[in-house]
Formats: structure tokens, C-alpha cells, sequence
């Protein structure tokens, strides 16, 4: 038997594969979904990251571009609040948020802004660097919760990232994790293993393991999520008022002594009850969407407002055209600034009111107690808003009740104060 | 030839043709959409109307039920408003609605619950069944305007029956029609034509007809809306306020001596600004929408809250579940009937607050007057929402800035009275 045709058809065989595989070997790119590519633990340059996801890397660049939101709130430009709220100058008097508040950049920045915010010092907790650096995750490893009290100086030397893909991704299978060990407590508490928690879960998580409300616990100084009652701004505050031993809050103001409560991006508790959330879409859905680029689907990781990207945010779900769309953001965020620049002017004259008030030999000051704990609740409200990044929209009907709650109560504070002291408004 | 074969086939041909004839009248029914079944002009017995449309009216039998909505606002039960907001005693002193308001029932008892309206005389001016029946078709054609100045007694003894068909329908081509003569002015005055909108604009118009905010023309009573200056809450209280030679308004409450006014019913106004009306979604879309029955389509003529047929109302666009859109539904309008309760509440104060400083001699009447006048604008936000029939959700983001505005004024016109008189709140 001639074998010499099998040898032949055995050879081109071997020649056909080899020459695939030079071909797939030449267009194979590092964004290909079908294989994790994985980064050494520890590794906070997202450059090292890029090299492997490029696609996920020139978009993240992106954080770096310093641009407004089309609908004149939020956005990534840095600018003192007060300008557009001086209410701000009385309502934080004697407080850092007082001396400096700016709107955040990009998470890229937020290293840089930490550093640069005249609301710290190289003194302060180390506590103020949980959420501004992927180096939080080695910190947290070597000393456990000890970092918060380490003076912030001490850690930014060990601090050469900000908020980079390890924060949200664990570098050997790129799954999705939470790297905020105070978040990881507070959902614990709740029941939800963030471990184990799905993945359109965690496509919310990430983002709220920062993006929520927290306080210094006295003693220690770590991070704690006041969520032990609830999420909604009445329950997170009940806690605080409910606290074992009293909590007399964050600072006392100067002119009111009133013990106040300072309101910390609680975007994920405002999200949480909104009608998005409840619908099943996540935080990634709307500000990191799916982009097609060379053929390739990708997450933005451009984390901006998704009125920069309406039709890859938006219209995914909801049909109508894009100016249609950003209209309706527009109207509701016009809608919640009114009533929380009321809120926050009414708020500041309650301070005014509280301390003429206090200033008077004849004041009753048991009703002047009552005036401010309807001034330390009104300005809770206001600021569970104003603190929050989406200028309503996450959760119009909730932000917009507690805001004319505000109203109501630092009017109350007033008249209260007026009642205290016999005196008209 | 022999031509018995083609005898045969034609006998054959006629009797099938009879047959399918006979077997389709057998079967025919009135609600066949492939022609219109005219009803004389001036008709306005729907069981008239019913016997050529037995599907609608079978609907609109339904409107005879007396079944709250499932999200525990509106309805079709009468009862007295004040049973849930208290306020109302207070705010609508000294004028009709203090002394009766009722929930409204369906369109089958608007007539009957006119003539049982504590709020009438049988002297009352004609212009009050304006909206009651679909008689004021006949008795606009004969009168004009002038059957607004006569008693309400002279009419209704012209009158039968209530808003039925004929007030929505031509009665010879069923086309959708406007009735109402204020409203055809009120559009006709913003350069729309209702004679010539598209059926989609009309699926609005015919409710929107007497869903509205109007006022009785002091020298004529005839019914005017108030739209020139445009639908917004504070453009209709500009134009009332900006009436040449002033408005005195609705009433002069008797405790606060403020020209007060009265808002009523202003649907239209609150929906039209709203997300469902932006994106093209008609009243009918929700409140009367497309049902099947013995295999063929209609209008459902149960005019109704949608939450009593999530399905057929929403669930055409929505896909989520009934049970969490009716939960969504619920939480909204939690959130509007609280700051629409503290809203009416802080309004009644305002009134006792104005009324005990009116009382002193040494008030500055000045002053009183600024207090007035936010008591005025406080209890009109306050009103224009409580009188509206979805609880807020025609429009959330517009009813509950406009209540938190309620709020602040209603505080401002107590704060006011304070300082006009010297006395504490």
C-alpha cells in the first residue's frame, strides 16, 4: 500500500493549523473576552492594567478630561460650592466643609484633591483615605482598621495611585469586588455576603462601597455606614440621634451650638429607593455602559454623567430621542435645586435665628433645644440631598419630600427660636 | 347545447351566496369596527348609544361601581375630603368647599352629585353644570353664554342626563369632539384649533375639556380658563393676579380677611407638563385603554384610576410586574401626600396666624399685607395639587416642588403676621 497521499494530507494538515494559529496568534488583542488576563495582586498602576485592557484603559483615561454635565449640575469640574450656594458659608461655619468644598472630579483626581482640599491636614485620620486610593487594599491588609488612626501624612507615602482598577477588580480573575472594608460591615449586618453577591449586585456595589453616607466612629476613628435602621435619610437618622451614650453629631456650629450632622455623598441610599434601582439597573448600567469599539464590547469605565453618553446610557432602555431625554433630567434637577437652595437659605437663617436666640439672658432654653433639634434634622435633609451627586435624579420623589421637609422644619426652627426668646422672626 | 349544466351552477353560485349573506347578519354585531352606526343628533341616553356600541357602553356601565383605587388615593367613593385632611375646615372657611367636599364619584354621577352638592342652590348660576351633562350641548346652542347667568334651577329641568357620549363624541361619526365651549376658547386663545387636533391630541382634549382650572367671568359667570399667560401653577396665579383692575379672587376668607382662590380640578394642567404627556401619552393611553372582548378591540369606557388595570394601562409599556409598578405608583404618591398634608396644615396656621394679628390694634397693616399675600400664593401651591385628582402622579417632580414652595410660603405669611403685629408665632 502506497502511504505517501496520508503522508501528504497529514502534512498539509499540520501546515493549515499552524498557519491558523500564526494568523490568530497576530490579530489575538488583550481585550479578547474569551481569557482573563491577570495582574499581579498589589498592582495599583491602571497603566499595567491598560496594557492588558485597552479598550477598559483609553476610556478610564477619559476620567482625566475635567468637563460639566450638559445639565449644569455634577460634571467633573472643580469649583467651590458656595458659589452657586453660598447658604454653604453659614450652614458648615466652623466646620472643614466650611473652609472648602468643592465639587469632586474624576475618580482619577481623587488622590490628588484629597491632598490638595484645605479640609485636611497631613494630622488628619488616616480614616480620609479609605475611598481615595487603590492602596487602601494593601494598607488595610498589613494594619487592619489601626491605619484610620494613623495621621494621613504617614500614609500618603506609601499612597502613589488614586482610584484605580483594583479598587473594583480583583486582579487575578478581573471579577468584580469591594475593597472598602466599612461597606463590607455594613451589608454583613444587613445579611448580604458581598463576596458572594451577584454580579448585577455588584455592578452597584462597587460604586456604593464609597458612594455612601459614613461616619469617624469616635474612639477608633474607622469608617462606619450608619445603616443600622435603614437607609432613608429619617432611619440613618435615628441612628445617629439613637446612638447608645447620644451622638452629638459631627461638629457643634458656632453661632446656633447646635450639634450638627454632616451628610457624605449618600448616593447609594438615594439610588437604593429610587425607581431605577427597583427596576434592576445598576449604577454601571447608566454611568459605565456597554461601548462597542473595534468590534468589541467593553464597559465604559469613563465614569461621568450618563448625560455625556445618552444613547449608550439611556436609550438602551428608554426609546425616545436623546434631547428629549436630557430634557427630562434637566426639569427634574430644576425642579430639586429650587427647592434645595430654598431649603439650605432657610436653613442658614435658622442658624441666625437660633443664635440671636441664644445670645438673650431671657431665652427659655428648653424651648431653645427644641429649635435646634429642628434645625440639626432640616439641615440633615437639606444636605442628604445636597451632598448627593445626582442633584435629585436618582430619586426624585424621595430627595424632593425630604427637601420640603427641610423647608418645614428649619421654618420650625425659627419660629421656635422666635418663641424661645419672645422674639418675631 | 345543453345548458341544464349552467342552470345548476348558477343556482348553485346564488344559493351560497345567500348563505354566506345569512350566516353573516346571523353574526354580525354592532361593535364592528368597519362602520360607523350613527346617532341622532341631540341623543344623549347612552343606552341609546349602548345598543349600537354594546362593548363601550358595557364599560362604561362599570363607571356605576364605587370602588376606591388599590393605591389608597382617589377612586370613585364619595366622601368628605375632610375626613383625611382636616386642614381643609380651615382653609376653605367661608366658602363652599368648607362646607361640602366630596370626592368625586364617576362621570355617571356627576349630574346627581351637582344637584346633592351642599356647595349649590337651585340659584346657583348655570355656569356650574357646565361640566355635569352632556345636555349643555343643547343648551350652549340655544343660549350662548347666557345660560351661565341663569339658575342652576331653570337648566336642570332641562337636563337628564349626565356626562355621557355625546359630551366626548360626534354623535354621526363618532370622532372625538370637545363640548365645551370655555376650553375650545382657552386652546383657541394658544392657537390650537380642537376641532382640527389630531385623534392623539384628542384622546387628551375631550379630558382635558373639564379636567381643567377655570373661574366664573365675574360680569357674565361664564367659565373661563385661566391659561393667557400659560398652564404652570405660577403663570395661572400671575394671570390672576395681573388681571386688569386686580382679581379680588374666589372668596375672602373670613378669619385671615385674604382674597384667597380656589383651584379646581387642574389635571390637565398638572399632566400635560408631566413625563407621560412629554413622551406622547394620551389620558385615554391609561384611563381608558385598548381592552379585547369577543375577538374584537375597543376603548374601554371605564374611566378610571389605571391601577385598576395595571395591565391594560401600563403594562403596554412597562414590562415590570403589576404588583411592582402598582408599588411604585404607591410610594410616589406617599411621598406628595405627606408634603401636601404639612403643606395644608402650615397654610391653616397661616390663616389663624394673619387673623390674630388682624385683631390687634397695633399691627402694621402694611406688613399684614405681605403676609397676605404669601398666604394667598401658599394655599393656591397647596391647592393646585390637593385639588388635582392623581395625588401627584400626573406629574411628581412638578407637585412636590410646588408643595415645598407651599411650605416655605405658608411659614413666610406666619412669619410675616409675627413680625406685622410683634407677637411670636
Amino acid at each position: 500500500m502506497n502511504r505517501k497521499p496520508i503522508v501528504v494530507i497529514a502534512v498539509t494538515v499540520v501546515l493549515i493549523l499552524v498557519a491558523v494559529a500564526a494568523v490568530r496568534s497576530f490579530f489575538w488583542k488583550p481585550s479578547d473576552r474569551s481569557e482573563v488576563r491577570a495582574v499581579p495582586e498589589g498592582e495599583y498602576d491602571p497603566a499595567v492594567w491598560g496594557r492588558r485592557y485597552p479598550l477598559e484603559y483609553g476610556s478610564f483615561q477619559k476620567n482625566l478630561e475635567m468637563t460639566a454635565s450638559p445639565t449644569d449640575f455634577g460634571g467633573s469640574v472643580k469649583f467651590q460650592h458656595s458659589l452657586r450656594q453660598p447658604e454653604n458659608l453659614t450652614n458648615f461655619k466652623g466646620m472643614a466643609f466650611g473652609k472648602d468644598y468643592t465639587e469632586d472630579r474624576g475618580h482619577t483626581y481623587a488622590l490628588t484633591d484629597l491632598k490638595e482640599s484645605k479640609r485636611i491636614t497631613l494630622q488628619s485620620p488616616g480614616a480620609c483615605m479609605t475611598c481615595k486610593s487603590a492602596h487602601i487594599i494593601d494598607i488595610y491588609k498589613s494594619q487592619g482598621e489601626a491605619y484610620a488612626k494613623k495621621p494621613l501624612g504617614e500614609l500618603f507615602v506609601k499612597m502613589k495611585h488614586s482610584i484605580t482598577c483594583a479598587n473594583c477588580h480583583d486582579p487575578a480573575t478581573m471579577s468584580l469586588r469591594v475593597s472598602n472594608p466599612a461597606f463590607i460591615e455594613a451589608m454583613r449586618k444587613k445579611g448580604i455576603d458581598v463576596a458572594k453577591a451577584p454580579r448585577e449586585e455588584m455592578r452597584s456595589y462597587v460604586c456604593g462601597q464609597c458612594h455612601a453616607e459614613y461616619y469617624f466612629e469616635p474612639e477608633t476613628t474607622r469608617v462606619v455606614l450608619p445603616w443600622d435602621k435603614g437607609l432613608h435619610p429619617e432611619q440613618v437618622y435615628a441612628f445617629y440621634s439613637g446612638k447608645p451614650g447620644g451622638f452629638e453629631g459631627d461638629w457643634v456650629h458656632p453661632d446656633s451650638q447646635t450639634a450638627m450632622l454632616k451628610a457624605q455623598h449618600p448616593d447609594f441610599e438615594i439610588f437604593s429607593a429610587g425607581a431605577h434601582a427597583r427596576a434592576g439597573i445598576s449604577c454601571a448600567d447608566c454611568h459605565m455602559p456597554y461601548m462597542r469599539e473595534q468590534g468589541r464590547k467593553y464597559s465604559s469605565h469613563w465614569v461621568t454623567s450618563p448625560m455625556k453618553h445618552i444613547d449608550a446610557s439611556c436609550r438602551r432602555c428608554h426609546p425616545e430621542e436623546a434631547k428629549w431625554l436630557l430634557g427630562r433630567v434637566k426639569t427634574t434637577q430644576k425642579s430639586v435645586w429650587e427647592l434645595q437652595h430654598t431649603a439650605g437659605i432657610t436653613v442658614s437663617k435658622a442658624h441666625e435665628a437660633v443664635a440671636r436666640a441664644a445670645a438673650l439672658a431671657e431665652t427659655n432654653k428648653g424651648e431653645l433645644d427644641k429649635a435646634r433639634e429642628y434645625l440639626r434634622k432640616a439641615q440633615w435633609y437639606w444636605d442628604f440631598v445636597a451632598a448627593e451627586n445626582s442633584m435629585g435624579f436618582h430619586n426624585p420623589a424621595l430627595c424632593l419630600n425630604i427637601l420640603g421637609q427641610s423647608i418645614d422644619l428649619a421654618h420650625k426652627a425659627r419660629e421656635a427660636a422666635g418663641k424661645a426668646s419672645g422674639t418675631t422672626p
